[in-house]
């Protein structure tokens, strides 16, 4: 087992070159991230983490967590390690200094969370849930709740919870049966919901839950369902604590990893019915959720990145430990495996960034078309950041696995819980499945592949700035986004003909996006680099040359996988519509 | 959680119209193969794998195994299922009928393997190893160490083991150092070995086993390794057993799965040596254990398709039952998940199982010529088969949980025991890397392609004889049997240019030879199937119609990656001699 030190360089490289942290810092409010806050930032968090952090991940592995008379028992180590990251002021980044926030970018924020999930998973949940429930109160909450709960959560006073799963309604939101019932001004909310991440400990003195229900009346399906505050405690008007609220936690889930983040059953009102209030209007509450599901699915992507990250450092600093004729890190397999698994992670860390600068830009933008513009964009990188970077954390912790051999097996190496942690990231927040539909129905179908096209003539101005500085990587990028724009004609022009064709192409078009704007993305990175270093401008030109190698072993080794992906796409579709349930 | 139930209809395919049973049954001594004894066979062992293996699949992986007092204690259940598993005669499948054995088809044996390996991966690995290890002593031992050994260890009554790894010596067996000195007539050894599956338990009254050692003076390196048979109990030589030996379980090992099963870290000679009689000749125990690696091998592969046949029937059933918003097997990317699972496991069965007639026709061609021709075939093809199919183990299994969703990340569900369980194998009996540097190594470099340039004729000249049964799937196959030739001869003057491009190639070119020989023994299938259906041979027309529609979905969606692990073998690996080590 080795610890874990935060990429800085890699990090600022992705934030810099590929997201355009320098551009983001530009927009109204965000003057305050300037590259020498950004650096000393990712740094101190790069400390915290590799000194706070990272060590308590593997008890947290092995304690788990287990519920007492109610009460969760977290694993050693994280009540301390949770004040300290409270006292650092780590909870407030991205928020409104008018509750307290430090008011820098959504983008480095992310970078930040990158680097909480590599070090500790299952700790970082505690605060990115908390962050979520945070940005949604702040978008969709009255100014009295505001006032009442956003410090103390900006804070780290007080967590967040997203209660959204019951045991019948897991993808299918519409299926939902937690009721609220008025009771003066405010609800009485009674429900079970399942899967409920930091759904009860005792890190802080109250947690704030958001919990989806229904009130009476309300429609059938998803436009019935509203939204409400539910605190575990109850919060006078003044902000002080009063009695405990009628929810509980009735049991923990036994998971493959993430075992030291309690994953709750929660019981809401089985004395009466627990106290709530509802945020935004009735029957609004997924468009609630939605506005934050951007935020928390580029959060899970990122997890993604993190995780791909730390098993990449660990197989790593084994492969040159471990001797067997000559240190593995020689052997030309074994290299391989790295290399992949550094271009997969570098990919992925693109996409993400990107997207999360693609969110600044969606909010702070002054011009509203290219506010809109940015919109269109972050709805359609989301999706495929969430997706794509899951399923390269998991594919680059088995690769992880691979490279210790026997002993990768053996759980005391490490290597395996972070296989076992990754596993979740594809799942939950919208499974991978459901992100594909998204960005094929929503995105594709509800544009007919304008934003599609918007991304891509970016991409491809970004090949034409290059000029030579690519050195020939340019030649293998653009015909796949060539591919990637036809197969994206082909699927709006298959809506027409077979309205079950785009569903049943949803999975590898996102793979395909994923593939070919990731590999795009390193090439942009590259050329960036070759320009800066040719301007002098900071850059070194070996670090220019090495992004090059990189994006070029990408262009070599994982891009090829997108003409598979798309023949899968379009071929894929009609021959799996041939296949009856019946013979399955 | 679901059972287990062996396809059999699935398997009898595989062993018929893709791997050829009836001529193997037309070998001399396989004669009792028949038909219906076949059927028979399948039959039965798919009944004790639903009502006594599959059953404590999930307390083997709850509960564990135990080391008191020096001996193992094994999860409950197991040692009434292993008393049951004996008395039906199950161990004795393929071996000599003069030790005991019931002399039937290795093919047939491997497919009784995937159902035991497939209803508890744990538990078959002893009878796994034991086969395995009365293998190595049936081609090596002496007449007299076959004559007290074999007949138990063929009846189940005593297991065996194999002893390789050592903590500084697990790829690279050159570096092994437990030592054997000579005692008299027989030898004292001393060392230590990790890694021993089912190296101590109480199962049997003895356990065999086979330990890689050197003598003194034995060259360096591995030329100078012998073979001992080194067993628990002493044997005298009547047969009755003797002392104890001077060997020990130190400790088990604490794993990502096969949990059910214990790996022992094994002490040889505490007390001055454990008496050892050798296997074969000095200096040659890993020419000896090279014999018996195509056997152990080809079973891993099959245990990659088990594991994937039992996470596709869990996730099947889950499909069928779960709603939301309709049952899920309706929802497309289900649809897609699920047929993909079904084409990968039947693809890796395919290779799986010609694998293992191939090792049959090598053991049992009247024809020196053709037994020849069949070892090389058998030698082709059991990296691939190890390898290709302990990768798809991993997919399907990791599909099996997303098809979950939330619920496959909880541990009662049981997906998530597949996905641990199926890790284990790409790492095993020589990691995956290993596989892909023997195939290209040996068969490559070492023939220059001719056996590869055989088994291509032949699937051609199953192409042509299919003429219009594959409906166009063969205009898919030809040009990737052509593209596999093209990259073979790619590899083979490449490594005259530079010697260390067929390493940097060899595991995207296994992933390549897996995909392309995978579909093509798929159409070899569909097209047998349409003759059979069309001669009235027994097979129905829907059944021939079935396993065409799964040939092309194959060939749409799983094919096309063909060209992505070609792109990767070339371009790939000059790419990867790009990147310095300090820069990974």
């Amino acid at each position: 087992m080795t610890g874990y030190a935060a990429p800085i360089e890699d990090m600022r490289f992705a934030l810099y070159e590929i997201a355009g942290l320098d551009e983001i810092a530009g927009l109204p409010g965000y003057e305050e991230a300037t590259p020498d806050l950004v650096e000393a930032v990712l740094t101190e968090a790069g400390r915290l983490a590799a000194e706070v952090l990272a060590p308590i991940n593997r008890v947290g592995d092995q304690e788990g967590c287990s519920l007492e008379n109610g009460a969760v028992r977290l694993p050693s180590g994280a009540d301390e390690a949770y004040r300290t990251f409270v006292e650092g002021g780590w909870t407030g980044l991205p928020f409104d200094p008018e509750y307290g926030g430090q008011g820098l970018p959504w983008t480095l924020a992310f970078a930040v969370h990158e680097i909480w999930q590599a070090a500790n998973l299952s700790f970082s949940l505690c605060p990115l849930l908390t962050q979520g429930a945070a940005e949604l109160l702040q978008s969709h909450g009255s100014e009295a709740q505001k006032a009442l709960y956003l410090p103390k959560m900006i804070a780290g006073e007080w967590s967040g919870t997203m209660n959204l799963t019951e045991p019948q309604a897991g993808s299918n939101l519409g299926a939902l049966k937690t009721r609220a019932e008025p009771h003066g001004e405010a609800y009485r909310v009674t429900g079970q919901k399942i899967y409920i991440t930091y759904g009860e400990h005792g890190l802080t003195e109250n947690i704030v839950h958001l919990v989806l229900a229904r009130t009476p009346g309300a429609p059938p399906g998803t436009r019935g369902i509203s939204l409400f505050l539910v605190p575990k405690v109850q919060v006078r008007p003044d902000g002080s604590l009063g009695p405990r609220n009628d929810l509980r936690c009735v049991s923990l889930e036994h998971k493959l990893g993430i075992n030291g983040s309690p994953t709750a059953v929660m019981a809401y009102g089985d004395n009466g019915g627990a106290a709530g209030e509802m945020i935004g209007e009735e029957n609004h509450g997924l468009a609630c959720m939605f506005t934050m599901m951007n935020n928390t699915r580029i959060a899970v992507g990122i997890q993604g990145v993190g995780i791909a990250e730390r098993a990449y450092q660990q197989a790593l600093a084994f492969a040159h430990d471990r001797e067997q004729g000559g240190r593995i890190v020689e052997h030309p397999d074994v290299r391989r495996m790295l290399a992949t698994m550094k271009a997969q992670t570098a990919a992925a860390r693109a996409l993400c960034y990107a997207s999360a600068a693609a969110l600044d830009r969606s909010k702070r933008e002054p011009d509203q078309a290219r506010r809109a513009e940015a919109q269109d964009r972050v709805e359609l990188l989301t999706p495929v950041a969430k997706a794509w970077a899951t399923e390269i954390g998991v594919e680059v912790a088995s690769a992880g696995i691979q490279v210790h051999g026997g002993m990768g097996y053996i759980e005391e190496t490490g290597a395996a819980q972070h296989f076992r942690d990754a596993r979740i990231a594809p799942i939950y927040e919208g499974t991978n499945g459901i992100q594909a539909m998204h960005l094929v129905s929503r995105k594709l179908l509800g544009d007919e592949g304008r934003s599609v096209g918007a991304f891509l003539a970016e991409l491809r101005a970004d090949l034409g700035r290059a000029g030579n500085a690519l050195d020939g990587l340019d030649g293998r990028i653009a015909p796949e986004l060539d591919r990637l724009e036809q197969t994206t004609a082909w699927l709006v022009e298959a809506a027409g003909r077979d309205p079950r064709l785009p569903g049943a192409g949803a999975s590898p078009y996102l793979r395909l996006f994923g593939t070919v704007t990731g590999g795009a993305l390193l090439a942009r990175g590259a050329a960036c680099a070759a320009r800066h270093a040719a301007d002098g401008n900071g850059l070194a030109a070996e670090t220019a040359t090495e992004r090059l190698k990189l994006a070029r072993y990408y262009a070599a080794n994982l891009l090829p996988q997108a003409q598979a992906h798309a023949t899968a796409v379009a071929d894929g579709a009609e021959s799996l519509l041939e296949i009856e349930t019946a013979t399955l």
